[in-house]
């Protein structure tokens, strides 16, 4: 019977047997006795051993001893091996350490090598507070009545001009990956759900190389009808954001440690503010001693900048944008803005939304001032021909999110196997 | 303030105004009077209006009214409407009617015209059941650890050979979507986290036109460490499905009695037998009269009768198939046989699972075997070269599963866009 190392604590130390399993951390071979660390999906314990090691870092291990206090070891227990099996021997020419800061590593080593470098405890964190974040997720969303829906990701056309879309060949056709469930999201707004959410992969065949973009990503999708403005969205991500940073601080102490990171406390998401495109560039103008036409990566900085010392939260939500920075089918606000948001977080956007059209006229005036086709939005069209509430939503980046609670350099540190120009292995 | 029609119930009849919003479900003009039927994401309830009602069915409507009891009324209440509002006006010419029975209309009329039927509440409830099936598989695997993982669905070579791959056009190359998630749970398992669970698309490029395929689905996948045999994993399913099948009973009465279907009972999950492939095609052969040499559709319905009549639930799990039949990294059971399995339910196999080779030296032996490169496989490989535990795992079909628990004669009936040879839209 198999004790978890996490468990071990629980025993009553020097005198019962135990059997632990996991990875060889790390071996320090004093020649009369050996230390070895082994690792498993609880935590670490120091092995004694009164032998040589036959096995390399990595191998897999099954042990059997008695567990003993000892506060140099590690944990402050240790397990005086009685009987060892190697259950998997790993090869000794490791091609990149696993036992070490990551930090000396470059992130294309990491990424080229991800079957091994994931097994690096804090590479290996950023994915359990990634777990943990999509359980929050869905939990709040559930909490709130939101059905969870899946959507197909192969689409005839594409939703927003027919731009950076992946070409799927499809039997004797072809179709495109989808950039967003939007045209799903609302249809099922408008099949009688009401408030959906949607966990699923979003795909850009843009050309960009940039730390925070991502050719493949995970997008948390929300959507709910009835609303009066698109305020009312940017409530309902405050809730998320504050179910989602509660929970990790209950949870996931451990992984946010690792990276010596912190999530918002609930009142300062509270109080994240909420700028019109003007105002936001006026802000961001201000600090960059320039004029800037729009919110570009520098101005997410500057405006978080802004946001910390104005209102003690690294995050701003910028609303208003004007209507041709956004889709055809966002709803008009006075005309020359759209009633639509993005939410800046620790420098980064991570949000996109707004109310949407519903307005099957006032849509179909949209689609033809954007250039669009009525033919071949006829299938999307038909959802608000047939009756269809006020409704917005938006959608939360997952790795985007990841990266900004850990502080990771990268947003590819916060996906498992990243995707981008020249990346398509392991 | 809106109330949901579900609340109507609690407010105190006949005094209260309440204001409602919704879906006008149907209108029935008698002149004087006219009730018209409104249906929010929580039920319906009756409208009384004294005049000619100005919209059709499918628009969305906001009133406001008193609620009074009317033991007549589906639901026992009804509303005497003083204000209302159209907010969405619904053309007249609905493609298809979405408040009959869907029995009475052909598949083909109903997947054309997806955006429009998933209106029917009978249809809808299909996909309300299969959000709470993600909540309770979800919930099910975090209780036994598991944690949740997101890998990429672009993979540069095929996992099983090459065969039914959709090729993605990637910037200057050719990846391919992925058919499961195979490789990369396998990649997290030795990455230390030991159990993982995914809920992502899968694809496959078959020809296939069935009521049993989809070109795209949905798959619950598993992946579990540290196992002596595929034993554990026949254990763990069972205590999957125990879970999402009591949540359901629990929770979704409403959705299983409009199909008039229901789920296993948690005693008759634990009785599912397991027969070996040779067993199984023995027993599939004195059923039919004939020799079966392989487990056909018509095995698997033979099967599942069988274990109905012998041991009382719709479903066995055939084990120990052929080593030709089961993909290069299966586990071997005494050199023909794998330690593998599938599970049928309701006459449909739903699950393909087993343990798998961890063993270096053996899986390139089993790679040869099957005539695929060591270098095509470099990535994965690699996994087992530096050290990784005995494991295996499963992947359940989530559309298979909606299908078998509400008795739907067609798969494609449970996804909400489905996707095959010649349905690319909506």
């Amino acid at each position: 019977m198999r004790t978890l190392i996490a468990e071990l604590k629980a025993t009553d130390g020097g005198k019962r047997k135990v059997s632990v399993c996991g990875w060889v951390h790390r071996i320090r071979d004093l020649g009369k006795v050996c230390f070895v660390l082994l690792r498993d999906r609880t935590g670490q314990v120091q092995l004694v051993l009164d032998r040589k090691p036959e096995f390399s870092v990595e191998s897999v291990l099954r042990v059997t001893g008695s567990v003993a206090a000892n506060a140099k070891a590690p944990g402050g227990l240790e397990i005086q091996v009685r009987e060892l099996e190697v259950l998997s021997a790993a090869a000794p020419d490791l091609p990149l350490p696993v036992n070490q800061d990551p930090a000396r590593l470059s992130l294309e080593a990491v990424l080229d090598h991800r079957m091994i470098s994931l097994r690096n405890p804090k590479i290996l964190s950023v994915f359990r507070l990634q777990s943990a974040i999509l359980k929050f997720f869905a939990a709040h969303m559930r909490n709130e009545g939101f059905t969870e829906v899946k959507t197909s990701k192969l689409i005839g056309t594409g939703t927003e001009g027919g731009t950076g879309l992946f070409a799927v060949e499809y039997f004797d056709t072809q179709v495109y990956l989808a950039q967003s469930p939007q045209f799903y999201k609302q249809a099922m707004i408008a099949s009688g759900l009401e408030r959906v959410f949607e966990i699923g992969a979003a795909y850009r065949a843009e050309k960009h190389e940039t730390p925070r973009h991502l050719n493949e990503y995970v997008s948390l999708d929300v959507e709910m009808a009835f609303i009066e403005s698109e305020q009312e969205l940017m409530d309902l991500e405050v809730r998320i954001l504050k179910s989602i940073f509660a929970g990790l601080a209950a949870e996931n102490r451990a992984e946010l440690e690792v990276w010596e990171a912190d999530v918002p406390a609930p009142d300062d998401v509270e109080r994240i503010p909420r700028l019109s495109h003007e105002e936001a560039r006026e802000i961001a103008a201000a600090r960059a001693g320039r004029r800037v036409y729009e919110i570009n990566p520098e101005a997410e900085r500057l405006l978080c900048e802004w946001a910390r010392e104005e209102h003690g939260i690294d995050a701003v939500f910028v609303t208003a944008f004007p209507r041709k920075k956004r889709p055809f089918y966002t709803h008009p606000l006075e005309n020359r803005y759209t009633r639509s948001f993005d939410l800046l977080f620790r420098g980064l956007e991570i949000t996109t939304g707004g109310q949407r059209i519903n307005d099957y006229a006032m849509l179909l005036e949209s689609a033809s001032r954007f250039g669009l086709e009525a033919d071949s939005l006829r299938d999307y069209l038909d959802i608000f021909k047939y009756g269809c509430p006020p409704h917005g939503g938006f959608a939360i980046g997952l790795e985007r999110l990841t990266q900004k609670i850990l502080g990771l350099d990268n947003v590819k540190e916060a996906s498992l196997f990243p995707r981008d120009r020249r990346r398509i292995r392991p």
